[in-house]
């Protein structure tokens, strides 16, 4: 049915499971990951990366299910600015996720491997995420991560991490992130939402049972988020008002065809629903919308970093619209009432929210200058 | 079906037809308008509304379909910025629409008045628009418009009347909008599209047939369209990240809530189904996707207003992000280059592209500002 239904991917299974925050417990957990480099004696040099929102533990590598590079294949390698031949690299598939962590795609029940979770898997939030991964690193032989990074949702999990574990980071990079999702953000995912409800095939959230999944609904999802990871700019340099034939002649001239923008948001659309499960889509921007770290710390965001050991620094991108620096900005202010040790730095670019995963030198340079100062801080060859 | 198909629209037929862009000639052309004020007896005191996408000419008055009051009942009315007891001001039902223009609501062939034009209706152009309204305003005997004014769509309609009929226009007044479409909202509008395509009822686009409407899909595309109107401040401020019970009581605690913003949405969509007609919807986007006066004028948007008589004022919204005042500034700076008479301002505001529906004292003023100097120019009493 799901193209990635059919892989074998590597997991760690914990039986006892993990008590998530709406109260259910979850067991057998498995987390889903993949590792690059090699653990040091110590146990000191492990970096985890936390994914965004449609993104996975295929960081650095042909992927499984797509036969495409890794999401981070640019930034993290041997001699890359997150370099494999010098920290150990862990990315686990976030819990309720696609590619093999304990989600909509996996069995309720052991016994009845046939039978997955699907529309009835519990809402998870990020700090459930966070669990997961902690348990994966503790089951690693990890007491203290050198640095917990990632964009996006990956930066509400490295927020997560450094307020609820902070003796286990001793650095924290999170980017192009927020401490709460904003009306505006949880808008969108509403809509896209409600595009994969109105999907014919989306049969209550029991496609899977019925051997059909709701591919449009999913592709629409996914052609609204497109559009927020994006710049304005970004947009017209690439595409302009440019047309392309469109895929039927049509006596009526102007309007047969059609704008490349069109037929780019289209590719998106398609491509995407051979790669990810309209439920873990549902679930993970769920987590997202109700993420909000303050709320956690008793209304105060400052409170979650209070004695935090933890270096922090955050990266926002000057035309990132879905998570502007002001988000980064208000967590540094907090970060600052607490003197947490912090640096901040916004990176000049029209690429949008995608820069964190595109070609920017001087974003590269930042993240190698904070691992190359952190390190000699925390006594790493 | 749609409850507007129930109601009798004034309106003007033109049996000799309209000469499309495309090519097709719409014969008869109706065009369906609402008049507010009287005409004077030098004919000399006309103000033509242009309604946005999803408008129509119930400008000043209880709408018939929805029983509101007119969508610019705040700025037109006796003693309002637009001043009914001195103005006579028209406005025209799009060509394309659904409130009894012809459009896709309307029947193919006056002989067989059940079958409708549906998803055949020719494609239709923002020129196409004014050259409808051009007929109407001739058949009124109206030779030239003291005004025309409008926003967003209306706004392209306003460009495009000063650069087709350049002597039928005293006073242009173009309200948060663009010479063209950019990239970005070109895609949101294909992303609503989509969401109508994917609708299982949208049945190839003859959903009239069947006794049923996209209603769904619809929904979707005005729910992402809506957020667009808005600025995230707005948004931030109207909702927040404040919740309210969900419509089903579930054990899963926090998800059992939706987010205001969420049912905000929905709201938005469900009563914009009942009102408006998908296919229109589509005709609408896609002319205003395709619009672009400086391609009209051979590529270079300053030749469209070369020797204009007409007195411009433009007038942008500080937070609109989907007709920013960079939009407004670039035709600014092309009437600037033929020495046309324009004058521009940025009204300050969080209140997003909505703002021109709002109530903004100060863009109010902006108007009977401009109305009062212009009537005084052009010899009005």
């Amino acid at each position: 049915m799901v193209a990635q239904l059919g892989h074998d991917h590597q997991a760690e299974v914990f039986p006892e499971g993990l008590t998530l925050d709406c109260g259910i417990t979850l067991a057998p957990l498995r987390v889903a990951f993949r590792t690059y480099g090699t653990l040091n004696a110590a146990r000191s040099n492990a970096i985890l990366i936390c994914h965004a929102l449609t993104g996975d533990q295929y960081v650095a590598e042909t992927h499984p299910v797509t036969g495409k590079p890794g999401w981070w294949d640019i930034l993290v390698g041997p001699g890359k600015p997150i370099d494999t031949s010098r920290f150990f690299v862990i990315c686990a598939n976030v819990l309720g996720g696609c590619m093999g962590s304990s989600g909509p795609l996996t069995p309720r029940d052991p016994a009845r491997p046939e039978e997955l979770w699907g529309v009835d898997f519990p809402p998870v939030t990020i700090r459930d995420m966070v669990r997961a991964q902690k348990k994966l690193v503790e089951r690693l032989g990890i007491g203290r991560l050198f640095a917990v990074i990632g964009g996006s949702m990956g930066g509400m999990q490295v927020l997560e991490w450094a307020a609820s574990f902070p003796e286990s980071v001793f650095a924290a990079m999170p980017i192009a992130t927020a401490a709460h999702h904003s009306a505006q953000n949880i808008a969108f995912h509403e809509v896209g939402r409600q595009a994969i409800f109105a999907d014919p095939n989306w049969r209550g959230g029991h496609y899977w049972r019925e051997g059909v999944i709701p591919a449009r609904g999913l592709a629409v999802a996914r052609m609204v988020a497109h559009i927020t990871y994006l710049s304005e700019q970004a947009l017209s340099r690439k595409f302009g008002r440019r047309l392309r034939p469109g895929p039927v002649a049509d006596p009526l001239a102007p309007f047969s065809d059609v704008f490349e923008v069109e037929s780019y948001l289209h590719h998106q659309g398609s491509s995407f629903v051979r790669r990810f499960d309209a439920n873990s889509y549902v679930t993970i921007t769920r987590a997202m919308d109700h993420f909000d770290l303050a709320a956690e710390a008793g209304g105060d965001l400052a409170h979650a970093f209070r004695g935090s050991p933890t270096r922090f620094c955050l990266v926002s991108f000057s035309s990132d619209w879905l998570f502007p620096t002001a988000e980064s900005r208000a967590i540094v202010r907090a970060l600052n009432q607490v003197a947490a040790n912090v640096s901040f730095v916004e990176i000049e670019t029209d690429k949008g929210h995608d820069a964190f995963l595109l070609d920017e030198p001087d974003f590269h340079r930042t993240v190698a200058g904070l691992l190359a100062g952190s390190a000699e801080h925390a006594g790493l060859a």
